[in-house]
């Protein structure tokens, strides 16, 4: 992740929740140096740690942070993932921030990783979509590598996907891809989605680099990459879950994209305590 | 929502998406008015309309929008939620921020509506947290109040809530609300979390405007209710989830808070399809 | 204050200020590091010391700061407020901001000191309004809480107040309050302006956490009181200024709110003076 | 003023205010129009009325206003200076920001035209400092052309004032230009601040354009203007009040610069009102 | 070019020009609308039309545009480019950002343009780098395409090139590539830079996207190209300048890339003039 | 230059290169510390070095700097400017955004070098215009003052410029000095595009500043100098290049402003590596 491009984000996600102050920390007098720690809750694939630090140093003061777990570690409940240590009243203003954060993106890179273990040896990977929170792409898709999947395109400029509506508005797959080859350059990587063994020749014939197997079945799609050949990347995706996936690990397909891994997230849950005398509270 | 905030962050969304340009939109290359239109493909309540037409504004493109559905409604699968007309580059453009938001919104909707549906004719309210997605407080907040929800405090600037933490630093509940009232005006409400009926009662006693009953059984509710007072308001929250609402019904409880209502949402799906000639693609 | 926002603004600040480039510092060839102070030239309440630090680090230069005075004291003609080191160049080139701010904020103090003063042992407590300088409403509020004063609502996001417009709108106060109470959750306070002895009891039997007495004689106020019940909220405002506020002393009133606080302050002033060789340049 | 950056600045005031949104306003459950007014509640000069097209914009709702005054008129208690009509909602939201960035710029127009009055026949001018309250500069220095005031510099950057600081630093006054000359090109007008004879006859020498004589009686500015020749620019300040200033009409200076009229602003009062049925509310 | 986040930094450019707001444009007391006209002082492809709308727009004022040439086209010294009609402080005030944007996207269009010239028929296709002015690539790199050439990728984000320091880095260009193709997804380009015959038989054998022939002269260039399959790109870059680009045409080259089309551009000359009376003042 | 408004802007240019993350820079996996140093491959006047330093704070990461060479200083092919030692991602990631940006800076010095050789011993200063690049003025201003030239105005706010336009307005430059008197106060410098002999005696009459002699032959000016007295400033534009700008050497005149210096930059060539073992990579 781009610290610059995350820093900022950061920023604004603390400015939503703090605004003109935190009411409740008034009660801390004085500055108070605290012991606090991460506790998972539930167990899954850890994502995310680097918010912690980026979190305390928008607020400005000196947090020590020492991490157990790292991001991609399978985490069991009960783990500690991370000791921190600095003034009370900073480590509870940022701590809903960082778990908003941090439960969200374990919550990814959990499922990315059924997902990744239900397709078992294949050669098939997992990769994400465009459908992530708005405002959280970048965490979303850095989630999605920590639970062993790749990242599709990062938005509408870093590559080219020719959809059901393009192509019907330039009349074939052909003609739509020789219109955008005309457009873009060398850096650029075209993907056509089809419906149809048609679609699918007329888009081998056109020397796209990615065909995207729309809403098939397992058997239809094994018969469809025998007419792929092997410089063109397959990826399939439509109708794919948790719960089928595995009917398509066999498929001989490159890629599988599932749109549920970042539009319906579920938080990992992960809680903060703070050392208040000798134990910890809570 | 306030417009003014809301217009900044669908902005910020579109510049994350679209960043230096929409690649594949190169194909078009007049300006064609097409007709779109938005379907739900799976029943669920309706949430945030407005999104549409934030979206259109910042493309800076006329597009007519024409609601068949509204926020709050209950729409089914296949319902045509609006109708849209205008250039199609920017229709394909905006599709897919508005769909990520409005399913992401709908999805709290629906959930929060499911929660209401649980309580049935008790004087019981649901109501949302903070664990929002970071920088998506303003839509998942009003989201929650489109099923049916109220919302709690929306950051930690417009309420106190004195949580274990506080109390065991000021040293018991009457005094942390005594060193808060010092603090703050009048204008704040003064929530405080308990965890044993002596707590309950030490809240009473310091006339706390919400008392928050944290992780305990139906039972123990009912018995606790008994001591507050109908000028405090009686909060439930910790350990309840769709499942086991609805034993919480006749608790005798103001408010049950639910933090999954917005930190685990299901994206309502709903779909985008534009009309090539007489008939609408996909 | 919170941090974040402080610093965003006073960046904000400076580059009003700075623009391009101090031209005149230019005549500093080399970084040379000098002793500087600020010194009071009227006597009042300091407010907003703070501000210094978050100057110097806005400009990146390391400059040590240490105070000798802090917030809510009561500093007199000549005191020395703080004593600075560090890079000539950057000692003047923030130097008008950090004066501009803490006059302000010194001045706002200071009036508010002398409002609670004329209060004497009265347990009516003075409170500021929404009538701050534009942008500076972080600044101005604390500013007041250094003066002995409390914070009435922030903004039209952290509490209700309904005006003679919405009562007339909705047709009565208990149809205003019924309304906004189906609007907003248990976390918000309702006020309500009343201006007749009859508003004031429909206004307690809407049960609002506070009532507004807007425009009222003291004579009129000490027989309003008399209906207003212990957990309701008493307040004044309307008409009242430093002058005449000693007769509403002994009213019974919770509160009195100052417009006069923020929207027209005389700044206090304070000096800031360089060592040039052993002497004070002034 | 600047549109851009008066409206970014605008709408930054507004979000202040706003933040998550109007609370007070939920109750006015369909877009309504009705009409307002803009009167003044004491008598001075006027400034400021762009604003409110400004917030109107912001707030992304047509609004119909038609003035009845104009920047700097002078405008008495009771005068209406703006009727408009619009949305209910919308009219309230901006109410405030308009009203406190159109008093203060009023009081600051008003403050500038009773020192100006002073000054009567005299060539004499009036002008501002850099002691605005900080974000507001560009209103405030506005507020004070239409008292019938001038503007000093705007900033840092677009001017060069060589203080006592500066002085010290380079040895001497002439030194002091010499070596700004070497670094700022010939559309830079240099100042020098002088508090002895000796300095204004070395100030002339240098040739600098204006020359600021600082803290000065009337009778000692009388004689030390007889040292700088006509192409100077004769400036006084220091200990100069609206109380004082006519004692400095006949000194023979072109400026005099005055720090109250913008770091002690007395709001001018101006109120809304909203047209209810058929008669004013309020 | 996205509109959004043109119009965002047509923005911070007038702002950069105008700040506190246009001193000379105070001349024009009352609005006046006039006639102005865009007329090319020298010989080129034009580009950036669209820059004329943002700046009108930005500017909030309605500027009526009337196009004569188009982005693209070839324009003789003395052609009218545009015609607008708009209020003349309006005019003026936007006079400078739109022709210093405009001269300078068509300069690098049409430089873009000489250079797809010397390459006569050829197959080999211009494009264009990262050298870029900072700030400015989204018009730069559109002014390219005006001109007939390509892009190459937009920034690090959005293609991968493994130059010199990290094959060193990584130990060999098939262990480089191996370890990348470990990180980023199939949406991703993956081009390496080659300094010798071993080198580009590395790169064929890794299967990279593209082959960037780095300094070689003409001759070697022929003779590596028949080492590269039709399904790999082949460019070339370094010391390749308009002078001896010619002597690059049939090499068999797909691409060649020139920073000098953007970090070295002369501004095509273009003013702006407008109607006073019944004749054109220059 | 400004640090607050440089780094900002710094910031801005990174995040344009970087966006969601440098691709490339994931073939390193540990954090490696290396030394890097930048290399001139032209010689020029070098200017920008700071840039460096604020890339790298941006980056967020510690990188030693060591300079060789400093701004202003001439620089011949093969000398090392700085030697940087950090972490090599966070190198090769900043490379790109501080090569732009000083290249361009180093050229913009170079050229105004050139020009001021040109003019030897005449008293006449080279001086800039406001054709910059977009967004770019504050480095663009800068870089000429490195190169021994000098800032013209910075915007349309920190000077007064009447052109042709201007004074067809106002009927007379008389008249338009006049009214922009009426405006402006004493800190503003007021020039004047003259065209003719007549126009000269009119400004010298209008006592303005400074005297623009727009389009003139050498030999015209060296007449027209003669009607202008010292105390104005006498400035010629239009239609000097480096090419002829050695015949306007002895005309007398005080500034020479070049658009060219910062419309049509030249980048110095310098070029960044990394040490590989014991031998500097490339």
């Amino acid at each position: 992740m781009n610290q610059l491009q995350g820093k900022r984000l950061i920023e604004s996600f603390l400015l939503e929740d703090i605004g003109s102050g935190d009411l409740s920390s008034r009660i801390f007098s004085n500055s108070e140096t605290v012991k606090g720690r991460f506790v998972a809750k539930a167990a899954g694939v850890l994502a995310g740690c680097v918010v912690m630090n980026w979190v305390y140093d928008c607020l400005g003061e000196r947090v020590h942070v020492h991490f157990h777990k790292r991001d991609g570690e399978w985490i069991r409940k009960g783990d500690v993932i991370a000791t921190v240590e600095g003034d009370v009243a900073t480590l509870l203003t940022g701590e809903r921030v960082i778990l908003n954060l941090m439960q969200r993106m374990s919550g990814i890179a959990t499922m990315t990783h059924q997902a990744v273990d239900q397709l078992g040896e294949s050669k098939t990977r997992i990769c994400d979509t465009r459908k992530t929170a708005p405002g959280l792409r970048l965490f979303d898709k850095y989630a999605v590598t920590c639970g062993g999947g790749y990242n599709h395109r990062f938005g509408l400029y870093d590559g080219v996907m020719l959809k059901d509506n393009h192509i019907a508005y330039a009349g074939s797959i052909s003609k739509a891809v020789e219109r955008i080859r005309e457009k873009v350059g060398h850096m650029v990587k075209i993907e056509v989605e089809v419906e149809s063994k048609a679609q699918v020749k007329e888009a081998v014939a056109a020397e796209v680099d990615i065909i995207m197997l729309d809403n098939f079945e397992p058997e239809a799609l094994e018969m469809l990459i025998l007419l792929i050949p092997d410089q063109i990347v397959a990826e399939a995706s439509g109708g794919i879950t948790l719960e089928n996936l595995s009917t398509f690990r066999d498929c001989g397909l490159d890629y599988i994209s599932l749109g549920c891994l970042t539009h319906s997230v579920n938080a990992l849950d992960i809680s903060f305590n703070i050392k208040g005398g000798n134990k910890w509270i809570y």
